[in-house]
């Protein structure tokens, strides 16, 4: 089994990603929020690469059942009913909703990636179950880090790195990329305090001045939930294998 | 003073450079090769984008005192005079004369970066003239790794993350962006053997299958050279003041 990152979205275009198993990441908050709403019953996730968009989707769709959030650069967007933090999308507010989510960096990968066989979405949330999954599943595939605008980011990395350690644990056959190499070795180095981790990063300092501590905190658990969101039509839904934990 | 680390070039565009003090890193090889022709007595290296730019710009120069140089994906250019080897880059050959360089990936970098302030390039070969230089220069400065046609790569990384170490040892007032600080990182685990790390690189296995496993140990040693090449007029000199160590 090979594997792959992408430090950031921009190294590759969307047709590489054709017939690849697909894993995206964007702990700071996308990949976070997207496992915690289908978790607490969302019945799926729209992901979306402009608000434009975002707003013409829900528009199309039936009144109540619709649920606009996401944010663009930190902030909440006009008009939308939710933000970006996890912590928003609480089993009172997101069950049996479909969910449009616009996000300055995460939304946009997982459009980006669109055409991979296999996409899936990972965060530190999920990371046991969705290894598990990736070692059945025994296919090469790419880790792609949202990043922070084109940049690299430290936690999607970390958690990149985290996640390849988890497979290397369940599948001695595995083959890393040199970026592969540098995330294992970068989580050896970072990923011991999670939290710590992220309110030192680029993106976790920002967020602390803007009020999300909280976030922080719950972005930095591991494996609170035992689902993967998997792509298919335009559409993330919860992998139905996935919810028994197997 | 803060130090930033561009990955590849494609995280940017080329007006972000403006006005900035960057460093440019393709150890393998355009880095090294640079570094190399221009201590052998080379006059000048004028980093060309395209092909086609290469062989417009040699003929304008005035016959004889130019030698075409570079690659394409490792392969020696079909017309040109020399290949992207260092070693092919002897006193004998390139004393006096104007190199007009092209390669896949260091070349592209350089010309990417035109607009900096400042524009220095960057090899293991050179690290500790380049470090106590930009220390006393006391700017902000980004260092920009060539990759691998648009991807991560190692060697550049620890490149990066040996000539921020070489600074912190120098200043005690760096920061650093996630990007160097997970190039300093890499360095301590990766750039303890240099040679090791190059073999076991993507483009150095790619280097060892195409016969140039002394080019690798050429660009793996450390400080070979006490020069700078700087960029000015879009072409690369000796910087002045560094030739003698200062």
């Amino acid at each position: 089994m090979k594997i792959n990152v992408l430090l950031s979205p921009v190294v590759t275009d969307e047709l590489s990603f054709t017939g690849k198993t697909t894993v995206v990441i964007d702990v700071l908050r996308a990949s976070s929020t997207i496992v915690t709403a289908l978790s607490n019953g969302a019945r799926e996730v729209v992901p979306v690469a402009t608000v434009e968009f975002a707003v013409k989707v829900s528009g199309g769709m039936f009144g109540g059942q619709t649920l606009l959030g996401g944010e663009r650069n930190t902030k909440k967007i006009e008009g939308f009913a939710l933000g970006n933090s996890p912590l928003e999308y609480s089993p009172e507010i997101v069950t049996g909703k479909t969910i449009i989510l616009y996000t300055t960096n995460g939304s946009k990968a997982i459009v980006k990636a669109k055409f991979s066989e296999n996409l899936f979405v990972c965060s530190f949330m999920n990371l046991e179950i969705l290894s598990k999954h990736l070692v059945k599943l025994d296919k090469d595939f790419e880790i792609l880090c949202s990043g922070r605008n084109n940049y690299y980011s430290m936690e999607d990395t970390i958690c990149a790195g985290k996640l390849i350690t988890e497979i290397q644990k369940l599948n001695e056959r595995v083959e890393l990329s040199d970026a592969a190499k540098a995330s294992v070795s970068l989580n050896k180095s970072f990923g011991k305090n999670l939290l710590k981790m992220l309110e030192e990063s680029e993106h976790g300092k920002i967020l602390l001045e803007n009020g999300f501590e909280d976030d922080l905190k719950f972005c930095s658990k591991i494996n609170t939930y035992n689902i993967i969101p998997y792509f298919s039509a335009n559409v993330l839904k919860v992998l139905p294998d996935s919810q028994n934990g197997n």
